[in-house]
């Protein structure tokens, strides 16, 4: 049910021609209120697509009405013909709903540095605006690129829904936000309230996802609140929730990432600061020959350490001790068990980082590095 | 001739038994004087390999009479048994040669975290000593790991040479240092006068090298003077040829780079300052799927400005030019000249950045990812 699992929401999804596959490839998610609350966060990348430029100015006064988003084309470095484009298909769903261009939260993803055709973006909307209903599956998957199978998540509160929808299988390393994701709520709730549980709940489940070190250009969350429910949440539960369908989303996104072999869980512990256990986590996850040796199912420690000793976090190298899949194989950063100890034949794999100078913790999702990942990036197309 | 091209250095090399192959896997340079000055630059990796710890200390006099090289183990997280390995290899030159361990350099590369055998390590020093000559050629075969082939370097300056060799073929990312270098000279030289050429040269050679991203735990560049030459020459002059010495290494070392089908030159110009530059071109040689991309003769330059965004550079994402093999397909941050005019057939690759806000410039050489670089390092043994 995804974005129309909670009440208060509609959704329509074509096939607008902007995919060579001619599959869905344009979704419209309709806020029917009766309140109209949202919350967005945007990708940190300095050089940001047309949409995500659009979309922060409509999220500025905490208010979207609706939110179109289409694949084929992520609208990016395109000139002001390209943002021309946004503009006018935020006008055309502004116009079919009878609501405020200015409500209209606009989301693109596909080939950078390619024009989308203005005609069948604007026929798309149209028709989408026309089949509107619980189509939160269709939805799903007309925002899929290189995904192999949609995302999508649901949970319920007390007396209140909250569902979402994301795509995303490469390019995968947020700043803030990531990819493009959709989540709908009937929880009665201030767009400051709104923004507070999203920025929480995306910095410990998107931001912690670094499949393939490569910060996109076009992602956004998209929180969006109808108040239907007639229910207003205490809003620690609501962030609790919200948090749970963001990392189902996150970990749904590692499990689809474009070639992987393997879905890795680096847990930092024994950090002097959760910004430590970050950095150490992260640099672990952009290690090619770290990943590399996962995919050989080679559970290869010495690149573990020295990807460690890149970062700036506080550590003594002869003071760590790194597991894989419960065996430490690694003790006070010298040999511990043997390395033929360790099983790495499943797809989950379980880095233990235990850097022995304090309390904090963090854990990153990340992927291996493999032959399909280089073969899928080296013809990409969709 | 490498290394006993410049008057006053002898080498010998050996098979120790070190490596599975069998091959030549120990080395031995030494410095017959009549001066010893010397200088080294360290990898700037916090996790530093034993005979990085020793060679630091050996270094701070700014003499060194020998360096003795392995490959077959990097001798990395390998507790105090391994640092005692070290201090024996080097023990063991001292006591061959007549010198103090105190002015012998050691250097190791290979797989991090498996103890080196001292027994062969020690029998392999005696025979090293024992055919010491002319050998260069042979010594700049014994430092290789996955290389394919030795890298070598000599240039003559007025009255005196410059000669070199390198090993390195992953892991290729130098923080200050790279790989294992090891360049001689006769040349009259103080050590502060080593020390301030070297860091000079490998500021603009070495350390804009960035294959894979990864940085060793094992890098040293070391530079010995031997003054056979009788001549002190212009530190200007010296360091220029240095310079050439050291990026003509570089640059075979990013030929060899494991599993690579195109040595990728990314020069930026128009920074506002070298950092900036180096920070962009760096940037985009860490960017998986530009490397990927490469890899499958795709001229993908949105991906080349989404890494650019990911920077602290000055730069507007909308005045940024991107040329690849000479056509600019990016002109302020959009479309310019069609992908298909570009031929990324050839093995060498040139992508040209221009940031358009200031006059600095900087050239980061690095490689595309492949799938042999995949295998390569998934089935990581030497």
């Amino acid at each position: 049910m995804s974005v129309t699992a909670a009440r208060g929401f509609t959704a329509g999804a074509v096939a607008a021609g902007l995919k060579a596959s001619g599959g869905l490839d344009l979704a419209l998610v309709v806020n029917e209120g009766p309140e109209h609350a949202a919350a967005a966060v945007f990708t940190s990348n300095r050089a940001k697509a047309n949409p995500i430029i659009w979309s922060q100015q409509v999220i500025g006064d905490g208010r979207a009405d609706a939110i179109v988003l289409n694949s084929g084309g992520a609208n990016c470095f395109t000139g002001s013909e390209g943002f021309q484009v946004t503009h006018s298909t935020a006008e055309a769903v502004a116009s079919a709903l009878g609501i405020s261009a200015g409500d209209v939260l606009v989301c693109s993803t596909g080939l950078i540095g390619e024009q989308l055709p203005l005609d069948r973006m604007l026929a798309g909307v149209e028709a989408a605006a026309s089949s509107l209903g619980e189509n939160g599956v269709a939805a799903s998957e007309a925002i899929m690129t290189t995904d192999s199978k949609p995302k999508r998540s649901v949970r319920e509160g007390s007396g209140y829904v909250i569902g979402g929808m994301a795509k995303g299988a490469g390019m995968l390393a947020p700043g803030l936000a990531t990819m493009l994701v959709v989540i709908t709520t009937d929880a009665v709730l201030q767009p400051d309230q709104l923004d507070r549980a999203l920025r929480a709940a995306t910095r410990v489940s998107f931001d912690r996802l670094d499949s393939d070190g490569c910060m996109s250009t076009n992602d956004q969350v998209s929180l969006l609140a109808s108040g239907a429910s007639g229910i207003a949440p205490d809003l620690t539960e609501f962030t609790d929730a919200l948090t749970e369908v963001c990392r189902d989303l996150a970990e749904q996104l590692q499990g689809d990432a474009e070639g992987a072999s393997h879905d890795i869980r680096i847990e930092v512990v024994g950090a002097a600061s959760e910004d430590d256990a970050v950095e150490v986590g992260r640099s672990v996850a952009r290690n090619n020959l770290f990943k590399a040796a996962v995919f050989g199912n080679d559970p290869n420690w010495g690149r573990v350490l020295a990807a460690i000793g890149t970062t700036s976090a506080a550590f003594d190298p002869y003071n760590v001790d790194v597991s894989m899949n419960g065996v430490r194989v690694c003790h006070a950063g010298a040999p511990d068990r043997p390395r033929d100890d360790v099983d790495l034949t499943p797809r989950r794999v379980d880095v233990l980082i235990d850097l022995g100078v304090g309390d904090a913790t963090a854990t990153i999702l990340t992927n291996d590095l493999t032959h399909d990942y280089v073969h899928e990036n080296s013809a990409y197309s969709s």
